[in-house]
């Protein structure tokens, strides 16, 4: 959820005191224009911004939508000085979130080409400030959320099971867990997987094997229904044909949220 | 300045209303390491991550500090479940804008390897949010931060003056401009050049032009003492040494802010 | 998380602009004692309440624990002015968590003449701005926090369902759903239930049901490994008992929240 | 006042980062309605909730009005995921009024039974970060608001006069207050009663006496006019007649707003 | 009280986002002194400035206190860096509160040439977002804070009597008011004050009489004990004996907030 | 740039938690009146306060009108108990912000008189929040903004000359200044002027000088074209013309923002 507190941070960081420059009477129209190929996303936080502004939206693509150079995001009807006080955060804020969107899109084509099913997922590795905007621009590209934060699933992990061991670690997590949360836990060597699965964890993420281990892993989990597998750490775009080959359920990336870069917009008035 | 309100909302969003992995007694040290090679920043606002957690920060490399792999960011000392609160966005923060250092290092040393002085700077293509965070991680990097928001200078954009013509734009916006304030006028074609610095530019944006077009717009302005050129324009890092070739006194790039990946830095407990 | 922000708004509404009576030189001690028996909670937003106004906590009860009438939940020294500005919020948010925690504790134990490990959940119904100080009082009085906002657990509600038909709302949330998040299915009738379990529901929730509607839902769930059955709807203290000899799951009652009288709690200064 | 950024709290705190539940296209209409008897209150909120999100309110009742089970409170129309997202925290905040209007209503008729004119009144005792919420739940169920907050009226506690004996802390506050704040003594004994009136009190708090206590300390009061007698500490629904028959100006209970039930209000959406 | 939220918005709009003067490494220690007489104020939210910034205030006069030039109104030590942060922040409100305090000081000291008790009081017309640090520099240059907001007391002004008539208007408001709240009632004829106070208003607000309109009306009052009267109106610094001449209680003047010139304040450094 | 969350604390410090007066049915109209002559500005933010309350404002003059007495600032139209709310504060600061106007303007007018070009500018003395909204009544009534924050313009301080020499000190400040931004250097003596506009001065700021000291000093600098003198250090209104008469380019004066008395204007409303 956007609010209007975030908007004015946002606004109030690139405006300043006194821009003389954005002194224009009149209306004007407006369209967030794409210069490259990619996934649209951030459009709802975009809108928020124009019509924090009193700037209105008068038509926008779903997030999620394939755009081509050229194609239009989002028009724009107001006040020539609102306008161009939201440009400049309009097209940051979608410009970050569609190269989100496509990255996510990219990785999942990838994974589709060894696999039906297998969800490309974000992490929490995600820019200050902008958790909700980044999540759902992942979902946007065909990808799957992941954990929101903290509270929204128990993550078991490896400083847990070295203090606490592997089955006892779980055992005190899922006391105060409630019913409404999954458990996923921590395993770096194969052989913790199915240890993991029978002292109850929802999901079982793999951290850091390979491919190889990663099937292996798979395999051992097998006979644990409804117990999912999660791959992780470091996976690349290049990595991900390999690691959906696996049989794996989940594949993390933390790079879609923290090093994909800006699709290219630009913003056009009075056109 | 990173404001206590900016904190509390970065960790608000990833901690969530009930965490029970985080419920753990007694005191922890921790160290944010790097995992590859790069350039810090960043560092004050991770510091005021932990710091509004009572965490102690013990020590910290310099923004801007060249790091290797393995190479300690940040120490620190506190509760174990307000350490294990703020390291998630504290790597974040750190690693989001050591990204941008980085990338800021790589094409200031690209344009050396053509100029002395040129410098290489940012947009105000920033991550909404982050305007403040960024600019600074450009300086670590050794870049500059060009305007940090619309008051800061004062720019005559093409449609000022498709509107106005080039010299009554510039007068209208220099009798609205503080004293204080340069005035930056942006040009499309090499000839517009010199009647941008007759008018009263202080700076002269040559935008979209090839290396070729921007040493001719350079030539043109040799005689105008004390007015600068700024090329700009989806410059890429590869692109960086030809415009440095060109004489030009700035560089600008948006990739710096929006497009560079993170810097791979980890966070451990307890060693 | 208690923010500073939520913090001062707290204390804010309670201060005022110009307080004369608070206007006491010196330090001073203080205690906040309990005048009734009851279970403690909401000890952490206390203690927040004291270190924002730089009033140091000497000494506090564990969140949970059972108090009698006499016994001292916090301990603080400061200055006399700030204890004093601080007394009356701590008391207040203390009061009412711990009236909350008291009521689960309750509910818990009626639960437990008739099963062993039902849970007594909390629900969504809880007062606007205290949603994490609530659930976590719930949490100290031994019951369950259940769904924490919108985006930790769907739940495909009633009106989902007469839409679009049980089985076809239940595939459309768990298309949108991300592997991290559970999904309850609501039904009101007794035949629903097995659908909603073979449909792929993770909890489903028997709503305004009596508790032999209950009981027969449940065992029609018996053959559901891992579906959990959760019992809601106006259920009151006294009704408890039955339901929990339904062998549902859980037992969901808004009242924890919204209805709990505030513990009787007490604060002296300077003893 | 409710402000936009409390309404934002609200709503933040319940929708959470991504909620796949209420991607609802189109519009709808809503109504919040009582499914049990008693007094309304907090419907400015509520409505404020969901101006915030664009749904127009299109009627509601003022607050103080009695309904009926089945009774409508409110209507409103807008977007449906809109009016999805704010209707938990409309019948949440406006369920927390309601009941503490109708507790105060109740406490009301109980004193009329003895006293015409007698005010039930609120205290501090509130709950953080709704004190104006609450205070104008009271005066909807027809009680008296007290102090709003600690520079509202000065209070002249036993505290004080323990340290420097009645009269003279009554003439220390009454030196830093305005003449346009009343000054109120708590006293403990009946025969400080008039000695805190020839002192300057506006109004005398009995603190903690009986029912005949109380009446006696009335009787020494009679002669000074103009100064009020307030009857507090842990006065119940049931004392309510025997206190309001000793001549008392005002009783006032912190269970109005503290230990209030909800009242029992539901959201129907689509009718 | 000065909240941090407060604070943090005062310095980030002085500091902006990268202030390359301040980077300054090593302590400092800093005094604020007075570069002209007057009463001092505002030293409260000063040292909320430095503390904000972890810089410790060593020493403070009082509120209150008259200083020569010369004179130290605070010390500080702390980073050099946050030092120069606070500084013009700092110098800014004192300087402010402290014109204020000083403004106040003058006109009480002109009063006492004519009367013994008539109070120096300030109105609801403060500098936005300044009501409480200008009400308590009212109070510190020995004035009285009047009304701090439309919650504090109540006022039945001339349009609502224009409506309603004197004695309707000041009924129905009595009505509506808490008995911890005064009522003020304003007339402009001085045979509306005796009607005012027969009505019930605890004071009667002499709106923009002469001198001897204003004597006329307090001897009216005469045999209304315990009504004060109010002098208001216009009324400058030249005009306060006559007014205090008069016999009213109160004298109130706006322009002992809006109007008066800062004290001029320095800040230095290491010294 | 006026935010939602100032207009919210503005009208919160005023209104309090319950507010009796304001309880008025209906629609009404109202009047921004003048009631002496002056130069208006604020009418930006006290629009947005009137537009916060969901009240139109149907007119409005330009910031930098010149009123006479019982000219209309602004119309308004509304909800009667929403104009009422938000009178006082429209007042405040639109009273506020045209006192600095009317004050900038005469400073203007006096100057003019010896001097066609001098500027006269503000500071950053400014009463802390208001920042914007002072600097931009400074260019209402004929001025110019000066630094905006302390990250628009480097200022190259007394103490920091003292530290390092005049000549170290520039150039240090030089390498870390952006290309975007001016360096202006403080320098006390006449015969450093020169040096700070040979060591790259923008500005050369004379402070604490006589008008004779800054004439030789203009003197001093008019080789260095470019270069611009301000005059700066407790001038006053009387002293304008004859630091005009100089040949300086600025003269800045604290006065302006921080001693200004308001404008007065009244609300007058259903008419």
């Amino acid at each position: 959820m956007i609010t209007d507190t975030q908007i004015e941070q946002w606004l109030r960081e690139d405006v300043g005191h006194h821009d003389v420059t954005n002194q224009v009477p009149g209306e004007t129209t407006g369209r967030l224009v794409a210069k490259e190929s990619g996934v649209v996303a951030g459009l709802e936080a975009a809108t928020a911004v124009f019509e924090y502004l009193d700037v209105s939206v008068t038509d926008r693509l779903k997030d999620g939508t394939a755009v081509k150079p050229g194609g239009e995001l989002l028009q724009v009807v107001g006040g020539a000085r609102e306008v161009l006080r939201g440009e400049r955060v309009a097209v940051n804020i979608a410009g970050h979130a569609s190269g989100i969107a496509t990255q996510t899109r990219e990785a999942v084509e990838r994974a589709r080409t060894e696999s039906e099913d297998v969800a490309i997922a974000a992490t929490r590795k995600t820019t200050p400030g902008l958790r909700g905007v980044e999540k759902r621009a992942v979902v946007a590209g065909g990808g799957d959320t992941h954990r929101l934060d903290l509270s929204h699933m128990v993550m078991v992990k490896d400083n847990h099971v070295a203090e606490l061991g592997l089955e006892d670690a779980v055992e005190r997590f899922q006391e105060r867990t409630s019913f409404a949360t999954k458990v996923e836990v921590e395993v770096g060597a194969v052989t913790d997987a199915p240890r993991a699965a029978e002292a109850g964890a929802d999901i079982v993420l793999l951290d850091n094997m390979t491919p190889e281990q990663t099937q292996a892993a798979v395999s051992e989990l097998v006979d644990y229904e409804g117990v999912l597998a999660e791959a992780s750490g470091g996976i690349t775009l290049a990595d991900v044909p390999a690691y959906a080959a696996t049989g794996v359920d989940v594949i993390s990336m933390g790079s879609l949220t923290h090093s994909a870069p800006a699709l290219d917009l630009s913003f056009r008035t009075g056109e």
